[in-house]
């Protein structure tokens, strides 16, 4: 599967709300997820060390909504919009309903991605 | 001039339409451009090849209007995302009106910008 065919099937999983089947079919083994701050949460790697982020983040915000826009296509990379309407459960801002914008850069390798990139608004 | 302040002047003046004012502000004299297409346009580096390449843009193209969201930080990093709504004036799309999007990625260096990779929707 060429990287703008993955491209094209992983975005359209996220638009369906399937985020967590979008990581079980594209993620390598050795996947690398990489956060904009410090700390323990910048850098994560390997499949079991996402799905706990993604599980992290499921029980401590509520979704209202998300949407999910592109994807756009440079050679092994590719780019994607997601827009969520969220209300964190813990931290500083716990209880407060935000619309958060960010980037997701995802690089594929062998039909594969090995690593996601994430870029935050604001 | 950290890389969010930076990246946010250059959104900004993305914004206002003022492309040319953007580059020339913060372009690194040997900046890299790249581009998802093989040939020639893939690639182009230094200030003078990547004024060039905007007056191709601007003599092939009218530009009906654009708009500039964003930006999206990851450390030394920044994404943009352009909506451009042009008629091209040459090549197989000549005459017709087309509303692209495209998202740029910019990577700077002691607060200039040393590469822009551009990735293509559709």
């Amino acid at each position: 599967m060429d990287t703008k065919t993955l491209a094209h099937e992983f975005t359209k999983l996220c638009q369906d709300g399937q985020f967590d089947e979008a990581g079980n079919r594209f993620w390598s083994e050795q996947v690398v997820s990489l956060e904009p701050m410090e700390g323990e949460m910048a850098r994560a790697q390997g499949r079991k060390a996402l799905e706990g982020k993604g599980q992290w983040w499921y029980a401590n915000h509520e979704i209202h909504s998300t949407s999910t826009e592109g994807p756009y296509v440079h050679g092994d990379q590719f780019a994607v919009r997601f827009n969520m309407d969220i209300t964190p459960k813990t931290g500083d801002t716990a209880g407060q309903r935000i619309q958060m914008t960010e980037v997701g850069l995802y690089t594929v390798k062998d039909g594969k991605i090995t690593e996601e990139r994430f870029f935050y608004g604001g």
